[in-house]
């Protein structure tokens, strides 16, 4: 039989408690997933490094809900534009990823082609129907939003969030003021996302209902330098730009500092969290040679990003996956958001010293032009009054040229115009903010933890995860189930548990199985009463890695356990 | 100007960044809320004790979808009974809560009465439309699950789970592997959950997306003395049972073992639980005299439950207001899954020696009944062959009584059956395990502990907030900005915030003023850099109650902090 680790890992998944697909009574539902006990304690610790991570950057935590009206989705663009391709069968009626057909069929990567070139590819190699053989009808977009009624009325739509971003871009003028109006600021929400995924395919990578961790830094457009980029500029990061991609050329590892230098980077602010969403990654246990940034193609991109990498992860399974992604989001979200809701989301910068700025004042020369255009004079001074510099500029221009302007049918001249050229102070300007945002998913560092995690060996398949991502941290074993053994062994295993350690006790079985079954989840350190224990006062801790047994006081066991485990 | 409480606290939460209505920008919707960074901080701290409390406890933690598909809610019972009564002006349109309309009209209280009862009830009174005082239609009822459909063809019915427990249930085969067949074991789930209120109303209380914490404990039901009853006994808990509110007699205080020999809770198992609640509770920051558990009346009790405990928590707003819930859910929701998927959701309870069983077997007499019946007899036998062995004693009887029973057309005797008696030793016997189910909602919970913190004194209004549950920990305050005042107390901002508290730096404004901001937000300490601590490396800490200070060295400030933060 050929060992795949995919199926091992499955088999362990399911079999020891990590997660699973959901509603298996019920026959189960693509797209979703449950968490066991062992799985939801390493997605909590997942969660708990990102939090960590985001709130030594100083980013404030919010908490929006997954519910949302309509008019936010208008707004962000996701109504029109978060769609994949589809396409039914007209025989048969399945109904597919138009772009997954044609790959599948053609062996082309047919990511971001158009509905319409999907169709005319379809036709012209006669693409059949994967499940009956029929004839595939025209592709079409379709929302991946789940849809919604609120309210006792049913008429009001809502969808659940694709993404947890909005509900922080909806709040900025609240989180703006809790920042004191001071650029650059971050804020990250944690939360459930959802998308109606056509053909959910890859286990836990695509999932319908998923949880996100993003953070959303908002700048100054014009200050791009992040003021603790020092801190980072030696790192190493692995990056695939377009340019390798489209030519073939491999990644390249630089420094954080020569990736801006070189251009591969937009600016040290997109390098600085580059370089945080490593050290996540790496905290959380995915080793380095398993880490790399890949560019995405412009086709790939989602509708409001001007550039985007990817934190990928590889895996045995599935190649290099997208765990994080790191998009510049430019002043998109935002500006939708005010030209929708009318709310004024922009940030007054002040200058460090009052600027001057000359400005133009142009009137009419109402001596002149009363007599002539009489009644009109008015409507038309007022709507000279109304043109912005730029406007008034250009109309002087055509005065110096010409010598005279029409305007609202009058033929107007230099001297029907009263011009002064005035300076003023100015404190400041507003600005709308840009958007930089490094977006975690969970579930799929939480796979790909596992699958870097496991290893086969000869004579036992184990979870060598990091020692402080481990679902159960330590396990406690009377050699025999027999007293005083167990009495001893039972204490020992509450005073962990009370000393902040997830610890479980247990007897059954020869220690040589009990250990196998703790190595097979990943359980750092068993700790063994023996019959010497009574006497001595000492347990052995055995290490999982390197079965390597020590003896150490009971006194000392947490301290020691302490320094194993966290470092 | 009055000084409504409920006013400043709302004014607070919105202006300092704790929760205000979601999607402000948009018009707002109703029932949803978003918490802001100080909110968000004080929920993680909630939920963070349920979920420590939950642990003690030894239970489990499982994460399951919230869009679920409909069969898991057929079986749950919800699709059936999760409803409220609806009434619809036959005017205006508009449409209302009919017990509601029905409480406000007459002063009774109207909840569960059923639908008939709420059109008879408003005929008879004429109640009208609250709106537009049009003629109400008949009640009907309308189901709370929010609707949506799974996949690409909109047909697969799901809904979001309107609680986070039947994720629990139909997981209970796996979870029961995992607790390796052993009665009793706890299961907990943090998550959200929706209801699609009809009318949301009182702010963050009745919300149509909300966070639960539910723990589901599973016990056989023949052994409901929980093991560690002993470590709670002597505890006080403020009951109200239903004869007391029936007779308006008030509350009563027992012990939690009085609670359960003078038959107030069902058994100690109740009791166990509802005293890990109460000290939850005390754990959040609840102080004790606002707390009390209320015996639900039968009408106000799920459609699942036998029995209900409401832990309540005083409001000076609304009243005494549902915390946590602790229901006896029986055997409902496994027998219900059970039946409805087919799958088997008992567990095997091994007798501590075999039990020694008489049984009756059964047969036909093939001698006698074989030329009677002819190719009948085998089928016959074959029918009897699957009967239990009450139908087997109920057939013997008529046989004793009548001499003679009819099967299948045929008259027989006693003599045409074999009929013996037979010992046989049981290992067990399989048990659908019954359920106590303590379910915390997270959001009241917050609301009502700042409503319970907020102090309004003369001189300052403030957030007496348990010192572990402010959302900001530490304030540190250069006493004026200037050096080396500013760096000192940056750099002492910095090494709390590695030493792992939520801190703040602070330079803006007198230092009186900013005592007062930390104040309002419950920051138990201000730290304060000031003129002298350059000379003797000392700095102030000021407390938020009693307004003391002290000076502190600064290489002792963590662990001073901590010991006067967490105790």
């Amino acid at each position: 039989m050929g060992t795949d680790k995919y199926d091992v890992l499955q088999d362990l998944m399911r079999r020891r408690g990590f997660a699973w697909g959901s509603f298996e009574i019920y026959g189960g539902a693509r797209g979703f997933y449950d968490y066991g006990p062992l799985g939801a304690s390493i997605k909590r610790k997942i969660e708990g490094k990102i939090r960590e991570a985001f709130r030594r950057e100083g980013f404030f935590e919010l908490e929006t809900p997954d519910i949302t009206p309509e008019k936010v989705f208008i707004a962000s663009g996701h109504v029109e534009k978060f769609v994949d391709p589809m396409v039914e069968c007209t025989k048969c009626g399945a109904r597919f990823r138009a772009d997954h057909v044609v790959e599948e069929a053609l062996g082309i990567d047919a990511e971001g082609l158009s509905a319409g070139h999907l169709t005319r590819l379809i036709r012209e190699h006669d693409i059949r129907c994967p499940e009956c053989g029929g004839e595939l009808g025209e592709v079409w977009y379709f929302n991946l939003m789940f849809e919604t009624g609120i309210g006792p009325y049913g008429d009001q739509k809502g969808y659940l969030r694709p993404e947890t971003a909005q509900g922080i871009f909806v709040n900025f003028r609240r989180l703006n003021a809790f920042a004191r109006n001071r650029l650059p600021f971050g804020v990250f929400q944690i939360g459930k996302a959802y998308r109606n995924e056509i053909s959910p395919r890859q286990g836990m990578l695509r999932l319908r209902e998923f949880t996100q961790a993003e953070a959303e830094i908002f700048f100054n457009p014009a200050e791009t330098e992040h003021p603790h980029f020092d801190e980072v500029r030696e790192e190493v990061l692995r990056l695939y730009p377009i340019e390798n991609q489209l030519k073939d050329l491999g990644e390249i590892e630089v420094t954080a500092e020569e990736a801006v230098r070189r251009g591969y980077l937009l600016n040290t602010f997109f390098a600085y969290y580059m370089v945080m969403v490593k050290r996540v990654l790496l905290d959380i246990g995915i080793p380095e040679e398993a880490i790399r940034f890949r560019q995405q193609l412009p086709e790939e991109r989602a509708h409001y990003s001007k550039d985007t990498w990817d934190g990928e992860v590889k895996s045995e399974r599935f190649g290099w996956v997208e765990c994080v992604g790191i998009a510049y989001r430019g002043d998109y979200d935002l500006s939708r958001h005010m030209r929708m809701s009318g709310a004024d989301l922009t940030v007054m910068i002040h200058y460090d010293e009052p600027k001057v700025v000359r400005r133009l004042e142009v009137g009419l020369n109402m001596k002149r032009v009363g007599p002539r255009l009489k009644k009109d004079a008015k409507r038309v001074a007022e709507l000279i009054r109304g043109w912005d510099e730029e406007k008034l500029r250009g109309m002087l221009e055509i005065l110096e040229r010409d010598g005279k302007i029409t305007i609202e049918g009058y033929e107007l001249e230099k001297e029907d115009f009263i011009i002064k050229e005035v300076e003023e102070k100015v404190a400041g300007e507003k600005v709308v903010p840009h958007v930089l945002e490094p977006s975690f998913g969970v579930d799929r560092p939480f796979y790909l933890l596992l699958e870097n995690s496991l290893v086969m060996e000869e004579d036992r398949t184990y979870l060598k995860i990091k020692k402080d991502m481990a679902p159960i941290e330590v396990a406690v074993l009377p050699l025999v189930a027999k007293e005083p053994l167990k009495s001893i062994a039972y204490d020992v295993f509450r005073t962990l548990q009370k000393a902040g350690f997830i610890a479980v006790y247990d007897e059954k079985d020869t220690v040589g199985r009990r250990y196998m079954r703790y190595d097979e989840i990943g359980t750092p350190y068993c700790v063994t009463v023996d019959n010497q224990t009574p006497e001595d006062g000492k347990v052995t801790v055995r290490d999982r890695d390197t079965r390597e047994q020590i003896r150490v006081a009971i006194e000392e066991l947490p301290g020691k356990l302490r320094e194993l485990i966290f470092g």
